[in-house]
This record gives C-alpha cells, structure tokens and sequence, in this order.
C-alpha cells in the first residue's frame, strides 16, 4: 500500500527531500545541491532520481509514495500549479511545476509557495498546532508571510497574498527592493536590520560595531544581537526599532485577522527570548486597550530547518 | 412551499426588514424605529410582528418564509450565533440572538455582524458580484471592514477580524476610540474628517469653513467636501489627508490578501468620483511597482441603504 509522503523544498542553493509516513513521522531525509541556472526540466528530473536514491536506501521504492509535495521560492499559482516567478531560480517563469512533477513521478502532486509551505508546517506539526487561525512571518533577507485562517491557507486569486513583508509601516520610508518605501521588510528583516546598523556605523555613530565593520567589511544580523548583548547603544536602539516595527505588524494582523497565534521563524529567532519578549511589549503598546481578551499568543517556530519538506509532505495529502 | 427569505438589518435607532424571493428580488421592506434601551427580547418581539406584518401586507405568511439573517451592529460569534457586544446596543451582551430569533420565528436564522452583511451584499449583488476576493470599507462615524477570500467572509475565532479601520497608520497618531493611536479610523472616517477639520479651523487655519463652524457650531463631513469643491484650500488638504491614509490601506490589503475588488460605502461616498480617483491615485503611489499586474479594482458599493436587508436574506440561504 501506497503509505508514505515525499515533501521537497526547493531553494535557491538546494534541493532537500523528505520521506514521512501518513502520520508525519519522518522517515528519512537528503539533500542536493542545486544552482540558479538550471533548468525547471533538470531540476524536476533531480527530484526524481534524489527521491529514488532516498526511497531505496530506506527499502522503499515510489510505489510506496501516494503523492508528493513541492515547496517553491516564488510565486504559486495553487489553482493551476504553475510557478510564476521565482526571483532566485530565473528560469522558473509560467513553470507548470505540478504537471511535470506528477508526471515524471507518477504521483498525484501539489506545489505551493515556501512561506506558506513552512506556515502549514507549524499549523500541522509546530507552534500552531492547537489552533486554526494563525500567521507566520519568516525573518530573513526578506520577510516572508503564511496565513491561516480557519484551517486554509489564503493565496489570494492567483498566489499574491501573504505578501507581509511589504506591509508599509512608515509612510514614504526606506526604499525597499519591491519598489514601494516603507516596508516592514526594509526594517527588520535580517537583513534590513543588519543594513541599518551598518548605516548608522558608516554614518558616524558610536557603537563596538564600527571595529567589526572595519575588521569583516561588513556587519550582520548576528553581530548586531550580539553587540547588543554586550550593551552596546547603537545596536540596542536598532534592535528596538526592528521590534517595534514588528510589535506594529502584531497589531494590524490582530486588528484583521484576530489570530490566535503569531509565529517568527528565520534565524534572527536565535536571538531568543529577549527578542521575542521585545517584540510583545511593542504589541501591548501599540494595541491599546482594544486587544482586552489579550488572548493572542506571539510566540517561535518550532519546526526549523525541515519545517519545508514536513509542511510540503502534510500538503501532500490534498494533492 | 417556502420560497421566500427575511433579511433583517438591527441598527441603533430603526430595524429595517425586508422579504425577498430565492433570487435576491425585493418583495417588500419596511422600517420600525427602534431604541438603545430595548432588551434582546423585545427586539426580537418586534422583529417578529413587523415580520408578520410585512408578510400579510403582501399576502403572505411566515409559513412560506424558508429562513430569516440577522445583521447586527456589533461583534458576532457566528459559531455559536451569540452577539457579544454592541456599542449602541448597550443590553446586547453575550446575548444567544440566533437561537431567539430561530425559536419565535420558527425558522432557521443567521446572525451576522452588519458590515460583514453589507459587504455580503455587494458580494453577492453588487460591485463585487464577478469576484471572489474582495474587501470593503464602510466609512462612516467610524471604518467598518467586511472581508470576503475565495468566496467566505473572515471572522477570525470569534467574530474580532476584520477590523479594519483600526489598522494604524501612523505610529503615536491621533488617539482612537479604540484605545489604539493613529487608527486609520480617527483620521479617514466621516467624523474624522470633520474633526479633523474643526481643529484646523479651531486653530486658526485660514479657511472659508470658518463661517460654517461659527454659524452652525459644528463642521460636518458635507461641509468639508463642499467647501473643497468650491475651492477652499484647507478643506482640500483636509481631504487629501483621508485620500492619503485610504489609499495607503487598500496598499496593506493588497499586500496582505491580493484581492481583484476593494469597496468603499458609507455616506461619503456620495463625494463622487473626484474622492474616489484621489484614493485610487494615492494607492498607485504607494504601491510602488509591487503591483505591475494593476489588477485591482477600487470602486464605491452599489447596494445602498438596502445593502442590510440583501445580505442579511442572502446568508440567510446558509442558515
């Protein structure tokens, strides 16, 4: 009987497969090096033959599998299964992913976009697991979003919502990559927020940071928490305003969703509690008195680095 | 057989009712003062008789009536079919509404927040009648939010979503009603927009407004537009000013649910198209080049001080 699930996310630099059985229960897992320039042909032929390697190094063989799940970098058309863009894999345009994958494998497939991929990871097998109302946002380059709102994932028409990242928190702000200004992401994503501390450092402020500049040519996330946790000014005062942007966010998906659950992800949550705390005492600010019932939980991720292949496995089962 | 549906609109000060036939065709309405103090059971007592009355007056019976919905001015479970709260209805508190409206009608019923019922409205009949992913914005003494994704209406756990015009737009803004500051509510709304006026005015702004606060002792929200529309100054920068914070929200709803359809309702819309382009302008402003497909459509509501009954007979079809 046909008992297990293949989950497979794809990104930029790799390609990583799962095999779960129906409970969610890993089975065993892998991962391949992919690159930018290959093809959506090359790349689903990957897929087949890592997923065959994986599958019979545990005993098994496709017969076994009853549908696979794609995690995609890009933007998913969910209805029709076509990739419509991919800003780190080019070649990925109008890509009928779906199609070609369940052809090749001979599975019923599905392919959805990673944020959200990684969002139903939580919702099925992580920090939303007891609810069914909840929003992730992934803070890393950029800032990604997944919302669930009573049990399903909202796409939009044609896979264009979730776009948290591009929520306008200052009006006529910072520029942010996706043209407008102002975005939450052009402020605390790892990125955004290891960008403005770089700016402050080469704009002349006083912080332990300007010798790391000066030594690595560059400042990252990591060094401005870690600065910080060193009691440096300059980097606390960034890390505030990273929370506060994101305390901000809390309360207009509060205010439009009634969430039971915020969830961060990303590798800024390494920075732990402290951040995390931060982040609710802007909430309650910003909230007011509206939020009486005080029942939304801000809280991390839990599933890591394969919540990619768990959400694309659990996704499976509606293929 | 019963082939006919009762939408009923509760508001602060009338009940309107109307009886419509499967099609969504007007049969016949009519409206019944009401008054903050009545109790739940009187309330429901009297949508009782001027149902019967309405019926009889059109030959025919609440026998041939199939279901009867119910939109109320407040917060909703629709779960359980309980109102939590009404702000002008200070007696409606945890008050089992469905069920009272269900066991003296004899019929099935569905309770439902107003603007979750007029934005059902226009979804079904009117601006939003050829799409599945629309958002409106009632814009009145405050902003009330209706939210409709692939064909549902959102309401969070509870009936707290949609809460739209307490969406922040600027960080220690003016202070909401809410508890929250910088609401896009206190700022954008009718009152809003004449108070913010009225303290411009106050405050020793040139403008012809003057006259009018001193003659009548208030400033109207008709009074704004007016005066902008015969050249006044202030009154254009006023208005500019809910433009502005309108045109950054539909620019957050964009982002967050890629609808094809935002409406605005409410009585300022009868500001006309000059308002409606300023909105639409300041959305493409500040959209930057996110939204290249340009898709989305901003538009006034089209169903009118009906809107209540219509939807609320409408959902009545899912009670």
């Amino acid at each position: 009987m046909a008992d297990y699930l293949l989950g497979i996310d794809l990104g930029g630099t790799n390609i990583k497969i799962g095999c779960f059985d129906r409970e969610l229960n890993l089975i065993s897992k892998t991962s391949v090096p992919t690159g930018s320039e290959m093809s959506p042909e090359a790349i689903v032929e990957k897929f087949y033959a890592t997923s065959n390697d994986l599958l019979s190094d545990n005993g098994l063989s496709l017969d076994k599998v009853c549908a696979v799940g794609v995690g995609v970098p890009g933007i998913v058309d969910v209805n029709t299964g076509v990739v419509m863009a991919c800003p780190n894999l080019p070649l990925f345009r109008q890509v009928p992913l779906k199609d070609m994958v369940s052809k090749r494998m001979g599975k019923p497939a599905i392919i959805e976009n990673d944020a959200n991929v990684a969002c139903w990871a939580e919702y099925v097998n992580g920090a939303g697991k007891e609810v069914d109302h909840m929003i992730m946002l992934t803070l890393g380059t950029g800032i990604g979003g997944g919302i669930i709102c009573d049990g399903r994932l909202i796409h939009g028409p044609t896979g264009g919502a979730a776009e948290l990242g591009h929520m306008i928190i200052e009006l006529d702000g910072r520029p942010c990559g996706c043209g407008q200004k102002g975005c939450v992401e052009a402020y605390a994503s790892a990125s955004s927020t290891a960008a403005r501390a770089t700016e402050a450092v080469e704009g002349g402020a006083k912080s332990t940071l300007t010798a790391i500049l000066k030594e690595n040519g560059e400042i990252t996330c990591k060094d401005v928490f870690d600065h910080a946790n060193n009691g440096d000014k300059l980097t606390k005062d960034i890390i505030e305003g990273t929370c506060k942007a994101l305390g901000l966010i809390c309360v207009q998906l509060a205010n439009i969703f009634d969430p039971q659950t915020i969830i961060f992800a990303g590798g800024m949550i390494a920075a732990g509690d402290a951040f995390l705390n931060q982040i609710r005492h802007y909430f309650k600010q910003y909230i007011g008195g509206l939020y009486q019932k005080g029942s939304l939980k801000i809280c991390f991720a839990t599933q890591g680095e394969d919540a990619g292949i768990i959400g694309a496995s659990s996704l499976a089962l509606t293929a």
